[in-house]
């Protein structure tokens, strides 16, 4: 199922007692549909707090006799409404929306209008000062390829390795926002965020457009930008090969 | 001064005892720049509970010395994220931004995929089945001119006359929604909403192109359209002459 939500009044996809989820609200609304005492939704990948997605992929199990279109119609109707049932199809048991996901983009927004706009205070970064999108684009190119991105990960180490191969960076300007698109085969814990923020120290001219390249380098948390605001991140697409 | 604001989470520009309103924020703020004990704002017109506002036009007495670029600046470090102040001018203490307005905008934004989307759940109507654009903007043409447009006003009557005079309307899709533009010397209560829920209902095939005249000229709000949801309806702009 792919599924698209407004990530501002989740505490992020995975459930927590005693907090609003993406997942325990999307399980709730599936079991009242299928009436199964319980349903288990496995995402393609946990997002944080405030954190959007546009193309979230999970997998769930049912014994359900209903048709995929009248589970994406039903779900809808069930959901609320930052919560959106995009597509759903049939696949295999086997099927596991983590370890089958190929590739993953993430696309992050900062607004860089001096006043803040009140329609985007939930759905993107603000940065008073207007951003050298160019220079940020010139910085960024360095992140292509296979690279030990530690520096990037909030609380090293959280996996066995954080070598990642990251296929494709933009940034580009969208109306009045900067857009930054990074796709990879894996993301490590805030990884996103923290090439936003760093990025952001280029395109303020706090660093020059070489400093990207010795952080990755550095292959050390601390010689990177802030990690920057959830709100701006959205989880875009998840490919699983052909 | 001109305001922006997102109206979701507030009752509407007008104070009132026990809510948040834009008013008492926007008072309360320059009132702390300005050190004074009560600023009092009188906004071109109240905007409604859920509704916002891109170009919101208020005028306010002050005896501060700070500059119009000082107080912009100010302003917008004070006020919520919700609410931005544009831009602000000295006028004659003579100035009434409701007396003299010339003219006012508004536009009504619906999202006509039968999906909701939850990106646009505090900015647009939602309209499942989709709708017939250029049927509407034949329909609505009847508006412009001088009438008596009392079938589009609740609770009539409020005002002295419901004679307006409508300069422009114009129907358009933009991306995944349909915009309803409308731009007249005043309007009355519930005005664009009344519009909007019976352009809908033209939209859906539910009421032939012709029937927008005859609710026009039967001066009767009961057969009118319903009064679309306020999360659809945007003050865009108010024109004071020259």
């Amino acid at each position: 199922m792919t599924l698209s939500y407004d990530g501002t009044d989740f505490q992020g996809w995975q459930t927590q007692p005693g907090y609003r989820t993406v997942q325990e609200t999307f399980e709730a609304a599936v079991a009242a549909i299928t009436q199964e005492k319980r349903v288990r939704a496995n995402a393609s990948g946990r997002t944080d707090a405030g954190v959007h997605a546009l193309g979230q992929v999970v997998n769930l199990y049912s014994n359900s006799k209903l048709s995929c279109s009248v589970l994406v119609r039903a779900g809808n109707a069930k959901l609320p409404e930052d919560v959106a049932l995009l597509a759903c199809d049939e696949v295999p048991q086997s099927f596991c929306a983590i370890k089958e996901a190929v590739r993953k983009t993430y696309r992050y927004v900062i607004y860089d209008k001096r006043t803040h706009d009140p329609f985007l205070r939930r759905y993107a970064a603000h940065c008073v000062s207007p951003l050298d999108v160019p220079a940020m684009e010139r910085a960024a190119r360095c992140l292509i390829g296979r690279h030990d991105f530690r520096s990037f990960e909030t609380n090293w180490p959280n996996r066995l390795t954080s070598i990642r191969t990251v296929s494709h960076v933009s940034v580009k300007r969208v109306e009045e926002a900067v857009w930054i698109e990074v796709e990879a085969d894996g993301f490590l814990y805030n990884m996103v965020r923290t090439i936003a923020g760093s990025l952001m120290q280029v395109g303020r001219g706090v660093w020059a457009e070489s400093k990207l390249d010795e952080v990755l380098k550095a292959k050390d948390r601390v010689v990177a930008g802030p990690t920057a605001p959830p709100e701006g991140l959205y989880l875009l697409h998840v490919d699983y090969g052909s």
